[in-house]
């Protein structure tokens, strides 16, 4: 954890996002916060150029429209041309026909270095029949220390299918490239009253691959752990009148503070 | 107002949000913050079906554009065809033709549950001369006791005739369903100096009314005093170096903490 | 000073925004704390509309796309034939061919005010092999006491050609008409860390220019110098989990109360 966190904060990776309007400024701050730089860029015209100049991209479906897809594929293609890692967060898919269908899309198109969704949404990217009753997961895809042994099958499956890491977050968030698994508990309830915090999470995922493209499942394990715990210790800080807007501000606040040092301190997992 | 509250808490209702790209992350947690869930989407291809999924759809004209017209028109026809609530919040209505006639638009081709703006963006909504100044309420459309009854029979003859419950906002915030009125005297004029507390409260009372669909006057009024009061709140918790930023924060905050006691106890209103 | 401050805070001048996705809601939050007043509007059909009821139109090509550039052009004509200041943030100008040939068509098309941004993106408007690394400064563009005398003449230069007030922002901020040079060194090196800092200064400096069309040399001058100051003074009244996210906000709060005098008292700059 220590060198993925060296890495982030020595070479300052630049991050292409294509992301939601709705989150999109948590998610730049956020980057900053974890030592990287974010640049914003969705236009067909001028993807490539940007990619090319970043050292890895992030594709957020949360705010779909056609112009999106089609400047998403283009970037997708260049990125992996030449070599960045691309990162999906396949917000709502499961929730509309065009979301599934765009995160597939995706998975198809291009090599995917990591995958970070809810239960429900990862589901929908391979299950003919699974519906998302929003953005978040439904009730029986919860993630707990009893369901846990059914979903590890699942997820090694995804992450050897689509040769990736996959990243599933819940109560319990699962991390895996289809061989090794890690089970996380960092974290806190209260995190998923704010909006965001995935998004951000699969961002903040970005950079560490992108500084450490030779370790992608400890890049993404690090940043579960680092956002797991930039909620606790945000939540214990807290003051009587805070509520999900100065949560939202005080993990951002934590990631910016974060060290490899606390995150090893802190995290609280199992290898599967 | 207690149950109005309950309602929202206990279904949790899914909000689909149409809404401007300026306000939008505030408008998602102030919806988590009131115990709804928001989902934003407005691509032609999914509208339908994410409205389908939800309990309530808000239309925002904050920053139109072309597309965003087509699809609001076709998630509202959706909407209605499945009686879900359709609110309406005609931002900077009278600023530019095309807010007029968008919101008359959505007005007069779908049943809208509820509109909320300033009395400037209403009175442009059927009166043929009416200019709006920008997002704000021109100086002469301020409501004030002094002008209370005035607006008043403008105010119940727009409820009649759009077969809605019209809410008002100003120094004094109105609330009629054509019959029952209500004038709420909570909030405080710093409010105006934070960008989007208008659009929240229009997100809020999608949420409400979608929890209490029998109950839209009630639902409307209940959460017009809810935003007034965690602007008092908020305020009263203040510390010497907080401006707006902060305190927008803290009403969200607020508004999270907030129960159906609370509000009983501080809201300050008449009927007439 | 006093007397930019004043006049802002008096006419309350009302912003036409066209800028990018990404620190939208907080330029709109301090052109509020500043005592301005925003509007965002981006479609074609209304922007010539919006602009004749401002009094400033900003224009940042943070997130560009085709719809965004032709309706740019079309409110900065409007606003170069009713006489309104036209301020320009070139977000990003190097990093790719779209952000550069749209900053430079903007300032071929209309008579621009103010540009602002850092050097890299300001080499890219005029020198044909500049490229920048994104949205920050390359670090061969850092502006310091020790390089201060290498750019002053090709700040000049540009003014002169432009007709415009130019400001370079780093850790010495250039104003300059062509003829008067401010060189300031307000601000903290942290405010690199929050995402939109610049784009806020340029909200502000429009307002201010708006406010004062007959000054916009000082008019610009006083809004780098209340940013600046704004960094250092909410950097002083930090507590120690504050990162990035709260620093953002404090800064805005610092606006919000800043006055004239304080403004004159805080304000380091050398006239050169």
């Amino acid at each position: 954890m220590k060198e993925i966190i060296k890495n982030i904060q020595e070479k300052t990776p630049i991050i292409h996002c294509m992301t939601n309007y709705v989150t999109v400024n948590d998610v730049a701050n956020v980057l900053l916060a974890y030592g990287a730089s974010p640049i914003m860029a969705d236009d067909i015209e001028e993807v490539e150029e940007i990619t090319s100049i970043c050292n890895g991209l992030y594709l957020n479906i949360g705010t779909l429209n056609e112009r999106m897809i089609q400047s998403m594929l283009v970037a997708a293609k260049k990125a992996e041309a030449i070599h960045h890692p691309i990162v999906l967060d396949p917000v709502g898919a499961g929730a509309s026909q065009r979301r599934t269908e765009t995160a597939r899309k995706i998975l198809d198109e291009v090599a995917v270095s990591v995958v970070r969704g809810n239960l429900s949404e990862i589901k929908s990217l391979v299950l003919e029949d699974q519906k998302t009753s929003g953005v978040d997961a439904n009730q029986t895809d919860r993630i707990t220390m009893d369901t846990l042994d059914q979903v590890i099958p699942f997820a090694k499956k995804f992450a050897k299918e689509f040769s990736t890491v996959l990243a599933i977050t819940g109560e319990i968030d699962l991390v895996t490239n289809g061989d090794t698994v890690y089970a996380i508990s960092n974290g806190r309830k209260e995190m998923s009253k704010i909006t965001g915090t995935g998004c951000q999470l699969t961002a903040m995922i970005t950079a560490a691959v992108a500084a450490n493209p030779e370790m992608p499942l400890e890049a993404t394990f690090t940043s579960v752990c680092a956002m797991g715990i930039a909620g606790e210790l945000a939540w214990k800080n807290r003051q009587p009148f805070d509520g999900n807007a100065t949560y939202r501000n005080h993990i951002i606040d934590t990631i910016y503070h974060m060290t490899g040092a606390q995150l090893e301190r802190e995290a609280k997992y199992v290898l599967r």
